[in-house]
């Protein structure tokens, strides 16, 4: 039999809000998440574990308190465990998310961009 | 500070050896490698995780006791648990590799194509 790949660019184009990740794979315990994020996203930070970020299209900087992160297409960097971040994107762009299941996408600041972290598409 | 992203085709730019990962991220008790692919590697499971394959440029196919599935750049696929599987590249293919840090590349099989799993660029 065939089995199917996960084709990042076709699940990208089944939707269009900006920062609500959605699921399209999962590896043990994690999962891997696609999102578009266009703006600026909340201060926030994951006690619990590191996060990572692949640039698939655009660009995206990450803020740090004490600096931050440019990234083009296929660069990808990981957030440590604890370390506040604030993505921000001047245009659309499109990315892979990596974290452990479960994982809220506002970490500790809880606010009205927090998505449901379990929609599978 | 300006933190530095990891740019996955620098990082390809560095080695042209085939079947040998080289970690690029850690991502809490997780790595990410790249690797480059040609010809038929040796079947293989890992009988205690999930292996996950990003096509980042060429194409892959990876075989199964009981089918294939066909990898183009942009496309990844979760190898179970324990699923016997056979990667094969007709031409240069370049992947991302993600796994618990301490996998062997082989698993169970155990041949000349055994990488050193701790290489980091």
């Amino acid at each position: 039999m065939d089995y199917r790949p996960v084709n990042l660019r076709e699940k990208l184009a089944t939707f269009d809000d900006y920062w609500a990740p959605r699921v399209v794979a999962a590896l043990n315990d994690y999962q891997v998440k696609v999102v578009k994020v266009q703006g600026e996203f909340v201060w926030h930070k994951h006690a619990e574990t590191d996060e990572l970020f692949l640039v698939l299209a655009g660009e995206l900087v990450i803020e740090f308190r004490d600096g931050q992160v440019a990234l083009s297409a296929g660069e990808l960097f990981v957030v440590p465990q604890g370390k506040e971040h604030r993505p921000v994107a001047q245009h659309e762009c499109h990315l892979l998310l990596l974290e452990p299941a479960g994982v809220v996408n506002t970490g500790d600041a809880g606010e009205a961009l927090t998505a449901d972290n379990e929609v599978w598409i």
